[in-house]
C-alpha cells in the first residue's frame, strides 16, 4: 500500500463544498468516483487538509490517499484527469511517507480572497471575485490589517457555534494586493477557524468603505465577540491556494 | 422616439448563442425580456451587430433598440443591469441616431482567440479558453499569419453552404500575442465570413503544432475551398471583442 500526497484546484461553483453530503455534488464525492472506478469498485477514502464550504475555491487543496496499485506518478495524474469532471484538476502527485496525514500535519494555510472594483463586473468573474460598488479606501484596509496580524483570541471573526475551545490562532502574513481592477486580500496563518477569513474579509471591506475605522480593528479583536466583527463576506471570492507542511 | 446603441458583454457558457431560437436560452431572448418589462409589455426588437454562435463570449459587442421613454443614459445602465442576469452586462449606453443601425453601419469588427498552454488546464478557464497540450511554435503561427492579412476570397475559411455569395472580405490586422502561458489570435477586419474566425485559429494551430507548414498558407488561401484549411476550433475560445463604425 502505497500514500498518495496530490495538489488539486478547483473551480467551486458547482459544488455543495469540499465534503460529502447527501443528495449534494462535492469535490470529496467527485474524487472518492473516480478512485473507486481507478480501483475496480473499491472504496478508497480521500482525505483534504480541511473542507471548504459551497462555491469556495481552490488552487492549492492538498490531499491523500493510499492505493495497492503500482501506477507511476505520470500515470496517476493522467488517470485523475482524464477521469475526473474538468471544474477539478490534480496538479501534482507525489509518493508520500505512509504516516503523512493531509489534514493533521499541515503547518499552515495561505487564503486569497479577490474583489472585483470595476464599476460594472465583468460577466466573466461574477462567479470568481465579490463585486464592491464602492471604491475601497485601501490604505485604511492595510491600517485596519495590522491589528489582525500576530496571534490572538479569534473569536469575533469565528461563526458562532462552532464548537472549537480554543479559538487562539496566528495570523503571519496579511496583505492587500491590488492588481488593476482587482483587489485581493492574501492571508497566511497557523490555520484558520470556521469562516475565519471571510469575517475577516468582511470586516477589512468594512474599513474600505468607510461603514468603520481601522482604528476599531483592535478593540474588536479584543472582544471576542462575533457580534463585533463586519459580515462574512460571500463564499464565490475565496480561494484556498496553499496548504504547507511540516518537512 | 429614440435610438440607443449599447455596448454589451458576455459569458457565451450559458447561451445557445445571441440569436433568439425557440426552446433555447439567448442573449437576445434575455434582452429583448428585459426591454419588454421596461416597457410594460411591449416588445422592442434589439439589433446587434451580428450574431455569435453558443459558447462563443462577447466582450465588446454593439447592439440598438428604440424607445419612446425618457429615462437618462446612467437610469438606462442602472435599469438593465438590474434587470439583466448576470452573465450579460450592458457597459456602456449612448443615444444614437435615429439612423444608426448596429449591423449595417459596421466598418469593422475585431474577435479575440484564447488558447491556454498550461500543461494542466486551469478548471478556471475550461469554458473560457482553449487547452493545446503541445506547445505551439508561435514564430511558426505568426509567419503563417502573414499569408491571411489583406484581401482575399476567404472561402477557404467559411463555413460551407453559408449562402454568402462574395466571400471577399480584408483582414487588417492579426496578431499572436503571448501573456504567460495564455496564447491570444486577434484579428481585425471589414467583416467576416461564417465560423472564419475560428476556422483561421484551427489552421494556425495546426501549424503551430507541425501538423502544416506555415508555408502552405498562402496555397490554402489561393486553393478557394473550404476542404484545405484546418479545423474549426471550439467556440469556447472565441470573443467578439469591438465593432467600429463609420462616424
Amino acid at each position: 500500500m502505497k500514500r498518495y500526497k496530490a495538489t488539486i484546484s478547483y473551480d467551486g461553483s458547482g459544488f455543495a463544498g469540499y465534503q460529502v453530503q447527501p443528495d449534494s455534488r462535492t469535490v470529496q464525492q467527485e474524487l472518492m468516483k473516480v478512485l473507486k472506478t481507478i480501483h475496480k469498485g473499491e472504496t478508497v477514502q480521500v482525505v483534504a487538509s480541511g473542507r471548504t464550504d459551497a462555491k469556495v475555491h481552490a488552487t492549492g487543496q492538498v490531499i491523500h490517499f493510499d492505493s495497492p496499485f503500482n501506477i507511476p506518478l505520470s500515470g496517476w495524474l493522467k488517470a485523475l484527469n482524464v477521469l475526473l469532471p474538468e471544474d477539478i484538476r490534480v496538479h501534482a502527485i507525489e509518493e508520500a511517507d505512509p504516516s503523512f496525514h493531509a489534514r493533521y500535519h499541515t503547518s499552515g494555510k495561505t487564503y486569497r480572497y479577490k474583489w472585483d472594483r470595476a464599476p460594472i463586473i465583468s460577466p466573466f468573474t461574477r462567479n470568481y471575485m465579490v463585486h464592491v460598488k464602492q471604491r475601497p479606501d485601501v490604505e485604511q484596509m492595510k491600517q485596519a490589517a495590522e491589528a489582525i496580524l500576530g496571534t490572538h483570541d479569534f473569536s469575533s471573526f469565528c461563526a458562532a457555534n462552532t464548537g472549537v475551545v480554543d479559538k487562539v490562532r496566528t495570523v503571519r502574513r496579511l496583505e492587500l494586493e491590488e492588481h488593476g481592477e482587482e483587489l485581493h486580500m492574501v492571508i497566511e496563518g497557523s490555520g484558520f477557524l470556521y469562516n475565519m477569513v471571510r469575517i475577516i474579509a468582511g470586516t477589512l471591506m468594512e474599513v474600505g468603505t468607510g461603514r468603520r475605522a481601522a482604528s476599531d480593528l483592535a478593540g474588536i479583536v479584543a472582544a471576542a465577540d462575533r457580534s463585533k466583527a463586519g459580515k462574512t463576506a460571500a463564499a464565490h471570492g475565496l480561494y484556498l491556494e496553499n496548504v504547507a507542511y511540516e518537512s
